[in-house]
């Protein structure tokens, strides 16, 4: 068992070692970006699905809503560059908005985030098994099947550590930007000497009818979907080499300038090339396919897309273990995701995001491309909670220069509220259940918080009356027959000079009743055996009522009670399986209803 | 929890209460020969399926061969009510086997009725759930859901125990017989009175080309599967009324006669009228709508069929577990199977048959029509073993009237070699895996007897040296921090005067280590403490090396070693989550690995 998990994790790393885990810029961009750059892949689709519900002509307006995306993107890194320099411990948008607007705004932003990454691994995987099958059309049955292997993988490379799985995702996402950029370039090539027909486009300008305001934000709101993830490296700054925060800044100013190219780039050929979307072949496709006609480079770029999209989903992992982290520290939720597992991750949050996903994945049976919606909303709820956060910082710091800090954050604020709102005009059926699961999941955060508090008031000294002393012992020796196991938890008891000492036998008939007193009258003469009668054939009701008629005896005069419980303990576990396991539900049921003290001496069986 | 068990189930019976729980004939009529009874639904229909092999006009031969069934079944009757006075206490034939034959015999007996009464279960239940979703087939889709909750409500029923699940089965069976003793009686008077055309069937003789002896043997094989389940009255003498014997023989032979009765008016019928087997509507429909056409009465024949189908199950539920009792009791199953449960109802079993049943189901999703061969192998591997037992009982006992005795089991032993035998001759692509099963299954029972014999050695108070005197105790208890918890522990062990006590705390980082034991130092300084550094984050491995090494040293002293391990409850179950458990981990890799005592001392919280 050990050995199996070393395989599969590697060797157990000392906490000593923890700075040989970060991240350096290089690897970082690979790592926290993947979620950010493949949204590339359906991001424009999105907007060109939306205009054409009024006509093909009114493509041209991709080109100003596409700029518009751009400004939203240069915005949000602006604004996340401040906040990687304001929060150098990692500020993700729960910490932002708690330090800023209060502890509730604090929990919808970390609670969204949560629900998020899981849904980003799961719509994640699932889109790029999608790409996989569309190729192999025989793997299609078996989507469930393969998207639920690559969660389980991408979960192994992530409980071996950070490094290790940053070295393996770094190909691909770096084999992607390539790939769309030798796409773009030559596609551009192609535009500028007039290889590509200038009729496939209509102007930019040209009057359209039926065009509306709504339409333009409804595209607008669908196109900022390409901006998910971009929040990833500011939550991961602990994650950097030192300087940690200057690392972090680069990074996300390189990822910015790669997403700008990329997305500016696919939007632009699609106008040029006039593509439409259709239903079967993404727009990526359509563009590369009419770039390269099917050689090589067309299925370099359409396998890079799959691999990246499948890695997008370990945006999540390293997300969510942290963001996790910071929730469990301020006791929102259980202290087990603060525990760093034997290769130094966060295991408990990596194991749990890879269990629900694979759930997700199960329930939607692979088909979780209708949770985008759900997804980008969880998104832009915190991206408008973190910089409304921090226009409250800069009004209430006023550090140097603080106006023009204020004036970006405002316009990231204003944008990702009105892309938010968009979201829900627009596309209420599909995110309602945010208003349900939101509250749900404060809720628990706030219960949850409740009894930490609760349970640290309870245990901390200064706050409690000192003990009562213990005058002395009863022990209760619950005996089923005369055997070496029951003699030698009676040795044990008499050995710790308990004042008193009773067996406790519970026979299911009469007969056996008289014949086991008259045993142990014989072998045991100085020990008090009580014997309770069970019609029922129960053993743990009539243990229980005795136990309660001896322990208010006892309290009168400040003993303790103590159960003895003897327990022989088989050789191999499968011969547990062969023997009632009687004492062990005697005691897991003492042990939560009664306030006495459970001994269990183990006779350990030599064959 | 213990409310909705009691609704299920009903009020927990006393010990006491077993003889009102006995059947009397009427009841253990219906409850015992439901499977037997429910065989005539297919087992006419399965001769008629090998002779279509050779031609319609081979026909004729299903009636000298339903001869040779009725003859079988004569001699399996008079042989089982052998059986059922010379074996009072429930004869099965794992009793009779390893009783006349060996320990071997019987468990190959024993073995392959626990597997056959799981596949009982299984069959017919999909069986009757066919039945019903061929008259709604709007339902076909649901087929499995339908049939595993039929086996729960069966489970349940035998739950409640054995006379209530009586009275509810008691309906279908009688109202079964009555529907197939109707449509019997109008068809032999339509016959009779020449209603039918007796150009409909080749007369009896007509020599018919490509017949063979194999294809006869083959075709009365097949029908024999209509005698699945006369076993199951002797198995179940204990459920009966005394004098259960005798009240046991008069129920076998009012099984046997109305059995002969419904199977030749089957067979029967289906001669005169020509049935020829089609795959979508079963024999016995085809003769009920040529008696009746579709009026009443054929949905009647149809309605009951099916339900006694599905309680056919039930004969599996009465017989299993006590079965499993005698192999429980002579120590090849685990002991589990000798309980009572609340309502006098071998519970262990009724779940454990439900359970597996369940999995065939979902397992062969439905479609256990595949299973019938092995199903009828498995009851005449152990009918051909049971009477040549009773055959090797009556040469060495040489009762009165011994060789007519003898002539009835031996007759009955030849038969159902041959039917064995016809079986892997004419099946052998459905029946082998008997041939793997039935090994595994032995080499366990003889596994687990053998463990429980070493058991039983060990335990026995005279085979062994004395216990070496307890001189001391040393106590080691493990401490997390300064808390209530902690304290309380401590005093606890204080107040039992060990010798020694040594609480040990684990820091994970030198910074805590310092800290803790200025802490300490100020707090208990009375008590010694240890600290053992973590680099690994592990808490179980540095304390079990210092609970080897202390252990070590208290051997030589003869000290018993116990840890106390401080562990607080909370007040509600969910909070459990919200605690690392460390200190149930740490108790339960110590028990099995360690051989020293441990001590729960639990902090119950009060909010």
């Amino acid at each position: 068992m050990a050995a199996f998990k070393r395989l599969l994790i590697g060797r157990p790393l000392k906490s000593t070692e923890l700075g040989e885990q970060k991240l350096n810029k290089r690897k970082a961009l690979a790592i926290l970006s993947s979620d950010a750059l493949s949204s590339v892949a359906y991001g424009p689709e999105q907007i060109l699905l939306v205009l054409i519900t009024v006509s093909t002509a009114a493509f041209w307006y991709s080109i100003p809503i596409g700029i518009g995306v751009l400004f939203l993107l240069t915005a949000l890194i602006l604004s996340y560059r401040q906040i990687i320099f304001a929060y150098p411990q990692g500020g993700g948008a729960y910490v932002v908005s708690k330090n800023n607007l209060g502890v509730y705004p604090g929990l919808v932003a970390g609670g969204s985030l949560l629900v998020d990454y899981i849904l980003t691994v799961a719509v994640s995987v699932s889109a790029g098994t999608d790409a996989i099958t569309s190729a192999f059309p025989a793997l299609h049955e078996y989507t469930v099947v393969i998207a639920v292997v690559f969660v389980l993988l991408l979960t192994l490379l992530n409980l071996r550590g950070v490094t290790e799985s940053a070295s393996v995702l770094a190909y691909p996402v770096y084999l992607f930007v390539l790939a769309l950029l030798v796409l773009i370039g030559v596609g551009i090539y192609r535009v500028m000497t007039g290889e590509v027909s200038p009729e496939l486009h209509t102007p930019v300008g040209t009057p359209i009818a039926g065009i509306s305001l709504f339409l333009l934000l409804k595209a607008f709101a669908s196109g900022s979907s390409a901006l998910t993830g971009v929040e990833a490296i500011s939550n991961a700054i602990p994650n950097f080499k030192s300087p940690a925060p200057n690392n972090a800044a680069k990074t996300l100013s390189a990822m910015g300038i790669l997403l700008a190219v990329l997305f500016s780039g696919i939007v632009a050929l699609a106008y040029f090339y006039g593509v439409s979307p259709l239903a079967e072949v993404t727009v990526v496709s359509q563009i590369a396919e009419e770039t390269f006609s099917r050689n090589f480079m067309y299925y370099f770029v359409q396998g890079t897309t799959a691999l990246i999209l499948i890695l997008a989903a370990n945006t999540g992992y390293s997300a969510f273990p942290l963001l996790a982290v910071n929730l469990a520290n301020d006791k929102f939720i259980p202290r087990m995701f603060t525990v760093r597992g034997d290769r130094l991750g966060y295991s408990n949050g990596i194991i749990i995001l890879g269990l629900l996903s694979i759930l997700l994945i199960i329930v939607f049976q692979g088909q979780t491309e209708q949770l985008i919606p759900l997804y980008a909303v969880g998104v832009f709820i915190p991206f408008t909670l973190s910089q409304t956060g921090m226009m409250v910082k800069w009004i209430r710091e006023k550090p140097a220069g603080w106006v023009s800090k204020l004036a970006i954050n405002t316009t990231g604020a204003v944008i990702s509220l009105m892309v938010t709102l968009m979201f829900f005009i627009t596309k209420f059926a599909q995110v309602w259940s945010v208003l349900i699961f939101l509250p749900i999941i404060i809720f628990l955060f706030h219960r949850i918080k409740k009894h930490y508090e609760a349970v640290g008031d309870q245990l901390r000294l200064a706050t409690c009356e000192p003990a009562v002393p213990i005058e002395g012992n009863v022990m209760i020796v619950p005996v089923s027959g005369i055997t070496h196991v029951v003699e030698q938890s009676l040795n044990y008891a008499q050995s710790l000079g308990a004042e008193q000492i009773i067996a406790v036998h519970i026979p299911f008939d009469r007969e056996e009743e008289a014949r086991f007193e008259e045993k142990w009258r014989s072998w045991k003469p100085d020990i008090r055996l009580v014997t309770l009668h069970s019609p029922y054939r129960s053993i743990i009701q009539p243990l229980g009522k005795f136990i309660d008629v001896v322990k208010r005896k006892a309290d009168e005069s400040n003993y303790q009670v103590t159960v003895v419980i003897p327990q022989f303990i088989p050789k191999k576990g499968w011969h547990n399986l062969l023997h009632n396991q009687s004492s062990l539900l005697i005691r897991a049921h003492l042990l939560y209803r009664k306030d006495i003290v459970l001994t269990t001496v183990p006779y350990h069986l030599k064959k």
